[in-house]
């Protein structure tokens, strides 16, 4: 099994990993992350953990990546999972603001370099591809989600780091249903969502 | 010009005309309804007119025919607009519990034909389509609507109605920018959709 | 499997079940049924279900079974799991108003029996055993929950319904740490208590 | 057109500009500044341009004037729209007491040749006059607002920067309707005045 | 004196005289009535009296009248005083909205002369003329509000009333200040007017 | 007049003169300093002054005298009414922790003395006695408070000031209805005690 | 000892036994009556009892009356106790309203014997003194209290009821502490009051 | 008796004590303390005393030895109660995180050394046993309870402090009732416990 007892797990990423935590206070959010922490307490109870929700809202990866000493390194980590990206996209097609800078795929690329990096004091590092909850694969957004995901994939195999395939979980979902049927956005992954990625995780710590 | 001194004019539909009517109280909501309110109390102090906002989030064309007589007969309209549909066709997409049923296109075409025919009381009818913020052509949310838009234009035309095609007004705007821009759902026209509705129909009031 | 495409799915009981869906208004709660409709929809997308909890804090088998014609068989279920008794079973503990009625073993039996009569609309009935979060099996009240669980068994073999088993679960989990961790009172299943039962359900789901 | 691709708009003034966003938190208001911003992006989305509004509820020409570096210069502006004054005369109708210091013509005319002197650094400088919606053009209040409306122009002149003429905006309206339709205290536009005022600008932001 | 131990005095009109009593829930508002009451107990605390206040807001004549019955008389009241007429002269400068009728001068003295004969019942019947704290003579609703205050000294004259001439009050203090100093809109008295309307009928209760 | 156009006019005391200031943030409080700067600009509008609420609920005359730099003299106060000692005399009726020091009548004429002297900058000083709501003389409570009464009246002797009775006001009500009439413990005001104190005030004021 | 298992105990009377019940939503408010019922369950925990909280804010023993069958009767006491008077004392010094109706020390006695025939069904009635916290015996209100406590334990004599009298418990306190020390009001018993009564109340119930 | 005129008694320990002390920000809280304060002022009005509530929830040994010098010492105590371990036992059966201490019973015996030699400056210090509401003497946690009390009664007894055995008083209550009709968890003793604590305090008192 990928976790031992004693455990410090940490969470990092934007708002799908945060899930309300800033917002409402609660250390552990509402989303996939209380999903695992729950299921570790509640079927592995011979085994002691610890799990930080380092998620923020709106995080890019340079943002992530800003803050990764404070509120990654400092926990002292066994195990980390990064889910990252979505935001960098995103701000392409929603964002006209002439004074924000966009992050290309180059600069994404090297702030998940600096993480893997920076990450190397855990035992394992496991990084989590963006995904979009859109079937069509036409769709210029997903189009784009999809080559940071790729970079993502290269990254992680360059540095030994474990990769879930997110995208692929939420593709065998839109094989039934479309994408709005998880969440209007395409994006949050709501309650269907984070069971979606709760359990790809809880497959990964099985291993 | 389509509009007199005197005159009563009700905008029927759903969410985007409601625009937080029926939550926040506010009987005019935040939505196009109140721009083109204050358009004509601002640009056309001359003439006396009165708004009332007969949206009601969530409905489907046969929820709006189902309260046409007492949300709409009962102001005693002088002009009609009436934007209706984007429901109909949303339930095949995000909504996946058997006991609720689904309105076809046949029955969307009944429902407008009712409509018109209980409108008759009114100087003026004008059906405004739906409208999908997706810049994809083969995405296939966007495909229903148009189907439902078609529809919409075939009863207009059969029955004298004017028609608004707002699809158009929202592809101009996604030549320069992708729907997201305006809004996560694609659906919720937010500020700048009932800017872009309020001018389309500011324009047809002008002719 | 159990379930199949179409079904509605009606969870009957006490607080365990309800989970805060009266006081919040949320027609789910945050329980053990709201895990489980996220699960359906999120693993089993291909199939269409409708969920509803119909639990009511506080109550006893006889509560229910006064309410089961307005609150379960309206609903027209397919299958239906019902887990009550706890509340039957505490009220010999925490009670001492001389104008409050006590359920007794027998009059438990009784309802059950009559709440199994009433659920024969239904394609499947699953009951669920009553549980007590404490690992000391001389506690008192502990014994006496047995005692209800077993007079449970008893009418769901005599009635061919379906039986889980709840009390095993936890009894599990107890085997590492304390009922306490789950919760204070040994009776509210809290977030891992809930996964234990929505994991026990969902085995039975897939049966 | 006065406004390009990439540019930064910039607002000053005081509650009419502010309308809401100190007290409410949304950086935009509730005014006129959050009209235009909407129009710009919702009729030119083929422009990317930032909208800011430096409004303060109260201010007069010296307090903004005491502010400009911090809230205008250092947004760096390419297009600096200013309305102040009414608060000017507005203290000498309903201010009495004794401590507070009033502000003259002349140094209303002081502070707008250093408002004038401070904004050089943007492309274009607009000043839009004080303006009170009151028909009876003998009202005290009216003659002098209408003097320091004047004074602006005077500056404007010399200075070389665009002059909008607002109250003639609100005296067109008047002809048809009294002030008080507008507003209880002739000051604040409301939603009539803001899309007044929104629409001057526009007309000046095509030229 | 005008009133005598065991009176009950009753205060009807409009938002004037209610003063917040309808929406804090306080019998007595915040305004003219809350001081006089006060004054009645604190300065003749050798009188027992119980005041009434008897006013809504927004109300017109028409409205003070339909509700006569029920607010005032019910009370079995020995003095009344009645302050109404300001919405019936406001209406023609704030609201454009076809459907809604307009009080006329004529209407106003109908409804006035028959508040005189339903009043018959008390011992003393005071009218207090409506009052408009614009210092200008020429202002159209300052013109328009004295019509009005005309009407009802002639009816007040016919039918043996007395009379408070309120606006005579507000004059004096335009004399040094201009009404603006008292409240926006000119039209709600505040705490300055509350005073001057207090003074003037505690000096009418003193004859 | 003892007051001059320009004035500041400053209240010192404890919460029969604070009032609410402090809780609710409304810088008058809604006690007789309330009254009294509304009754200067009604009665009195040709006359601009500045009224400072400078009460704190609790204050000993201790505790004023240690605030009184910075709460009355960084005022500049051109009159100053104070109202201070109730306080001294009630901690001696309701206050049993052994830890809590209490002010002799010595150490309240010392006190009384250091305000006088600090108050020399002001044209005018005023000092109202502090009162007690009960008719009874043999009260213990109403004999302790007339002894500092006197003392308060000995110091204004010496040094100049001016004094206003207020013990009198209460007892010309307290002829007719009793201390509970007009609050339940006798010290604080309400609405028929502060239009007493009122009252008292701008009599002198008149002088 | 007064009480036995299974017993149903009520306590009927106004604001004292009351103690928030109404306000607050708890069925057993925050004075006396709580502390009692806490008492029989922590220091008797072998007897079973029931307490009810009958107590209504502002009640004279004519409102108790008028209510007794459906607060009290209708509860099946087994012992009642009744604590009733100061409002029928307290309304001749604090009400100068001409419409409402005093109650006369002859009423008192009426509806004291008429409040003990309704009784007769209970165990035991306990009459309980109206009692009022001033130390001074000349003091208007307090000699009208005694003179109804009076009237009480005349009717208890006749009527063969128990009587408690409070007036005594507060007499031994205030040779220690003015009674101001409890309450401003003298009459609300606060926190040291409660647990004077409920030390009187239990003593009886030991007899 | 144990206390004197002009002492200052403080309670130190944890929720049991604190009581919503910080939550409501009511310094006396709502537990055992606040009933004893009432009972000295109620029953020995003729001493004045001062009670300080040092407990905060949450709170073992060692956060209490931590805090001693400023929330106990500082007060300059007479008499001191401390009431402490029950968290000290509690975290060994609800807290699993890695990241936490833990504190044995050596530990546990060191602190409470370390109490005594701080609390040396009072008169006198009384020891009171954790406890906990669970009658069934093989429970888990009740063992190591009374383990921990066990080793304070020997502090005690070295250092010459008094003791109250709690665990006595709840002990004698569960021969009659179960430990959950005081409490779900056991631990906090609510309105029954403390009136049970307080009992046993106001005999230590006494002596």
């Amino acid at each position: 099994m990928l976790f031992k007892d004693g455990d410090t797990i940490v969470f990092a990423g934007d708002s799908t990993t945060d899930a309300g935590k800033l917002s409402t206070g609660d250390r552990l959010g509402t989303g996939y992350v209380r999903l695992l922490n729950g299921m570790l307490n509640a079927f592995c109870p011979e085994v002691r953990s610890r799990v930080v929700n380092a998620g923020v809202s709106g995080n890019t990866s340079a943002d992530l990546l800003a803050r990764w000493e404070q509120d990654v390194t400092a926990e002292k980590p066994d195990l980390v999972f990064c889910l990252i990206g979505i935001n960098d996209v995103w701000r392409h097609f929603d964002c006209f603001d002439p004074s924000r800078r966009q992050i290309s795929a180059e600069e994404y690329e090297r702030n998940l370099e600096a993480i893997c990096e920076r990450a190397k004091g855990a035992r394992e590092l496991c990084l989590m591809t963006p995904f979009y909850m859109e079937g069509n694969r036409s769709d210029e957004m997903r189009i784009m989600t999809e080559q940071y995901a790729a970079v993502m994939k290269g990254v992680a195999k360059r540095r030994g780091a474990r990769v879930i395939d997110l995208q692929r979980e939420f593709d065998v979902y839109m094989q039934s249903r479309p994408g709005q049927s998880i969440t209007w956005d395409r994006v949050h992954p709501g309650e269907i969502g984070s069971l979606l990625i709760a359990r790809a995780v809880w497959r990964e710590l099985q291993k």
